[in-house]
């Protein structure tokens, strides 16, 4: 797949089209109420780099199907991805730390929930623009499953003993699962019949587990401008993810010990904390291996495309996979 | 509409169907996930009177459409119901006062947002089976609307120079709008062309808007063990509901005050201040005419039934209308 390097950015294949996404985004969060429009958009326009969309698209492309009617489908997984965002953010009045867009947003949990609700089911109206029940189905079930992914996420929270199988079901719920039906409706809006469909499905599957296997490493690494949030919020909210998994399997005894105590934490972690336990996780080799573990998804994914028609639309794709784990931000 | 004495209970003629309605919800709430499963069927089966399954089957029923195509849909009115009863009760961390369902079942903030979620989107599946975009998008536009009522609602809590106009306009987002669609879905299921599907519709509307201002009596005025909660809800959580509205315009001026007092104060009320707000509300005769009000949207509504085919099923949607400005619980 050498001609992979002609594409510099995947973007530029559907740049016209993600300018009507937005135009979507825009009327789809269309409100009476004032504030519900307000804080929609502020939501949707608060640094979203759209992979959604852009998956769909360029799936669509390269599965030969019409980007006109992938358009309200992209925007709708876009939709639906910030109302997770929205909803993740809900302050529990058993936990009293702030999630990330609360910090920069605070409208209350109660108009939180209503404003999570309102972009899902907006994103229905787009998804109803299309008659395609597969589709309508495709979606339903792919939030339904973004749902027991957070359930199960909130029950094994603090709980260091939790293995890479269950944090992979957690990650494949809560992520891959809509990254897959991002690049399953491209395969679906095609001509190319079942092996591309299929090829595109597994495509987004691996793609969504690197990208939140990336996305865990990224928030005790990161670069806090770039990122827009504080590094360490995985671990303030005693999320047990990837990098922590190995270090905990890795480490050496009392830096190990050193971990557990902080993540067994009950009162708010200091910086100092999250410096040492991210320094405690390099050292162990923690974001090397997790970062070998996306590697790998990444691997599986492009190998995935081997059976899609060759074309500008498919290395797009290509190139989109690796950037998602090699990304900084 | 003499006949209508005819029909004692209106549940009886679907009795058979509401069964199949359970069942559908049981297989709605089906998760791998125990703590959803669990979690839902509890909310679900906590004293629902199934008010818009009900609707939904008897509108099919007067349209002449087929119950069977009713059941799945008669089932997603129910969950989209009670997953606005869910995602009501999320505390705010600047509200510490609990909803009601949060007394007898908390399971946390995050836990409820996404059971509420769960339930929309297994409410979508339900709706999915059926192939007619014109009843998902009827659908989406309902929850649409219910979020913005419910974000209208926040705005204007403790607002005591809220009008009738502005109530009205929250309870028709929030309730009416949901059983309008389940009249109105049974009448899109019939064959009876566009006249019964307005007067259903509007018959839906009334109906809906007359049982809010019920329930917003019966908040203060009904019997704590019939309603499974507390009387004086509302009041707590600083709605102000048409009773309370035209006590404000009709009390002698002390009185006024004092309601006045009760609904500025910060601090939570004594079951003392309660009953005083309520006897307040009692004299000016703010029931009775929130009552009459009621009762008004309910003439309205079975005048809507004159353009609905005579029988069984008029007779009992006539009942039914009765029946919810009448009920006591």
């Amino acid at each position: 797949m050498a001609q992979a390097l002609a594409v510099k950015n995947p973007v530029d294949l559907v740049r016209t089209q993600l300018h009507d996404v937005e135009a979507l985004l825009e009327e789809a969060t269309e409100s009476q109420i004032e504030a519900i429009q307000e804080a929609a958009r502020y939501v949707l326009g608060a640094g979203g780099k759209r992979v959604r969309p852009q998956l769909v698209l360029l799936a669509t492309l390269a599965a030969g199907g019409s980007l006109e009617r992938a358009l309200p489908l992209a925007a709708a997984c876009e939709l639906v991805h910030t109302a997770t965002l929205v909803h993740d953010d809900i302050v529990d009045d058993s936990d009293s730390r702030r999630g990330r867009m609360a910090v920069q947003f605070h409208i209350g949990n109660s108009a939180s929930v209503l404003m999570g609700d309102y972009l899902v089911i907006r994103s229905f109206r787009l998804v109803a623009r299309d008659s395609s029940r597969e589709l309508w189905n495709l979606m339903v079930d792919t939030i339904s499953t973004m749902c027991e992914g957070e359930v199960l996420q909130i029950q094994v929270k603090r709980d260091t003993e939790v293995t890479v199988e269950v944090y992979e079901v957690i990650i494949e719920c809560k992520t891959a699962i809509l990254l897959r039906a991002c690049a399953r409706i491209g395969g679906l809006l095609g001509e190319a019949g079942p092996a591309t469909v299929d090829a595109l499905t597994e495509f987004g599957y691996g793609v969504g587990m690197a990208f939140q296997i990336q996305d865990d490493i990224l928030d005790f690494i990161g670069d806090e401008e770039t990122l827009g949030k504080p590094v360490g919020g995985d671990l303030r909210e005693g999320k047990v993810t990837l990098p922590v998994i190995y270090a905990l399997q890795d480490a050496a005894p009392e830096d190990r010990e050193e971990l557990l105590r902080i993540y067994g934490k009950a009162s708010p972690l200091t910086s100092e904390e999250i410096r040492r336990a991210t320094q405690i996780i390099e050292i162990a080799g923690g974001f090397d291996r997790a970062h070998d573990h996306a590697q790998s998804y990444i691997t599986r994914a492009k190998r995935e495309l081997e059976r899609v028609a060759p074309g500008e639309a498919r290395d797009a794709l290509f190139t989109l996979a690796n950037q998602i784990v090699d990304r900084r931000s």
